[in-house]
C-alpha cells in the first residue's frame, strides 16, 4: 500500500526525444503534476500538456500547480536551500492531497532528471521528512546530447575529459587541463568572460522548430551569439540555450 | 542524388531506451551496418539485431562487418589514430559498395554518439577524404544518465560542475575543485587509485536484466566492486560499467 512517484525525463522540446520507457511511464501514471512557472514559460507548460494528451491514459488526472520564484538576491546556496524547502512543502502537500494510496504520480522533467534539476532533491527531502513513497527515475535526452547531435559533434577529444558546468562557475575560469566544457544555465553573461582560443558550438531551442545553431572561434562569433540570444528571447519570451567550448585539438 | 548516413544512439542495453526519433530513423534505413567486435561481444551484436527485428522495414538490408582490433601496445593517441584510419577505409568501402545513391544507411551506437564513440570522427575522416554523403545524428540515452537514474541520483551538487572522464585519466588524479566525476572506460584498475573521501555509485550492465548496482564510501565498497566486476565479467564474457564519484557535499 504505497504511493509511487515517477520522475520522467522528457528530452528538450522535441516530443520525439521521448523514450519507450518514458512513454510506458506516462501510461502508468494516475496523476501528472504540471508546474506553472509563470509568464514566459507558458510554451514549456504547453509542450508538457501536448505530450500528456498524446500518451497518457484517458483516466489520468492532470494537476497543475504554481511554482514560487526563487529569491534572486542574497547568497546563492542559501536562497536555493530556502527555495527547495518551500518546494518540498508544496510537493509534499500535492502528493498527500492528490495521490491516493497505491496510485502512481508523475513529474515530467525537461531534459534528464540527473542534470541541473531539483526534482530528485525535493523528493529526497520529502522522504527524509517522513512521507513514504516509492520512486523511479526515467532518464531522458539532455540538452548536452541534443546540442552535440545538432552540431554533429563528439563532445570529447579522443581519450580526453568533458566538464559540464554552469555559467556562474564558468565566469570564474576554465580549470587547467580541461579542453571541452559544456555550459548550462548561462544567463547570457558568462561566454564573454572566457579567456583562450576556444571554439564555441552554441544552440538555443534545440530540437524545436525555432532551433538556432551558431559555431566558430569564440572571438569571431561571440557578438553574433549575444545578438541572436537577445533577439530570440525578446521574440519568444523565453530562451533555453547551451554551448560547448572546445580547445582546438589535433586529432 | 546523395547517400544519407544516420548515426543513431540506441541507449545502453534496455531496448526501451530507444527514443521515438531513433525508431523513426531505424524505419528510414535501407541498410543497417552491424559491427562484429569479436568474441565476448556477441551479446552486444544480439541486442542490435533484436532492435532491428523489432523496428526496421522488412526491405531493410542488414550488413554485418568485422571490426579490427586496436593495437593494445604503443602510444595511446598514435594507436587510436592508426585504428581510426583503418576503420575509415573499412567504412568508406562499406558505404561505397553497400549503399546505393539516394539510399539511407544507419550505424547504431551504444549509448549516445557524442560520448566516447568514434563513429562521428570516422565519418568526418571519410568526408574529408572526398566521399560525399549527408549525415544526421540522433541522440541516445548514455550510460552516464542511465547510471544516475538507476541510483536515483542527481549527478551535480547544486550549482556545481561534473567531470566526465576515462579510467586512464582518472588514474592521474581528480582535478582541484571538481567534486563529481563520472568515469567511463575503466578497465578495472582506476578506482583503486582514487585518493580522498569520495562516495562511489557504481553500475554494470545498467538497464539490462543483469544490472548490478553498488554504492558506498569508496574505502568500504572498493573490494566488493572489484570482486563483482571480476565475477560478472567471467560469467558474461564482457562487462560495461560506469561509476560516479562524489565528494560528500552538505545540501
Amino acid at each position: 500500500m504505497k504511493r509511487t512517484v515517477l520522475v520522467i525525463g522528457i528530452g528538450v522540446g522535441n516530443p520525439d526525444h521521448l523514450t519507450l520507457q518514458a512513454i510506458d511511464a506516462l501510461r502508468r501514471a494516475d496523476v501528472i503534476f504540471i508546474p506553472n512557472k509563470g509568464r514566459g514559460k507558458d510554451e514549456l507548460a504547453r509542450v508538457r500538456r501536448d505530450l500528456c494528451e498524446r500518451f497518457v491514459r484517458a483516466s489520468c488526472r492532470m494537476v497543475e500547480f504554481d511554482v514560487p520564484r526563487r529569491e534572486a538576491a542574497g547568497d546563492y546556496c542559501a536562497t536555493v536551500d530556502a527555495w527547495h524547502e518551500q518546494l518540498s512543502g508544496l510537493h509534499a502537500r500535492l502528493l498527500r492531497t492528490e495521490l491516493g494510496e497505491n496510485e502512481c504520480g508523475a513529474f515530467l522533467v525537461w531534459g534528464d532528471p540527473s542534470l541541473y534539476d531539483s526534482t530528485l532533491r525535493i523528493l529526497d527531502r520529502i522522504q527524509a521528512a517522513g512521507l513514504k513513497f516509492d520512486f523511479e527515475v526515467v532518464p531522458g535526452i539532455s540538452s548536452v546530447q541534443a546540442l552535440a547531435a545538432a552540431h554533429k559533434l563528439p563532445l570529447n577529444a579522443i581519450g580526453h575529459s568533458i566538464l559540464i558546468t554552469t555559467g556562474r562557475r564558468l565566469a570564474t575560469g576554465v580549470p587547467d587541463g580541461v579542453d571541452a566544457v559544456v555550459v548550462m544555465l548561462d544567463d547570457g553573461n558568462a561566454l564573454s568572460t572566457v579567456k583562450g582560443d576556444f571554439e564555441v558550438f552554441w544552440g538555443a531551442y534545440i530540437g524545436t522548430p525555432q532551433e538556432i545553431l551558431i559555431s566558430g572561434k569564440i572571438s569571431d562569433v561571440m557578438e553574433t551569439i549575444a545578438r541572436a540570444r537577445y533577439d530570440a528571447r525578446k521574440a519568444n519570451g523565453w530562451i533555453m540555450d547551451t554551448y560547448l567550448l572546445r580547445r582546438p585539438v589535433r586529432e
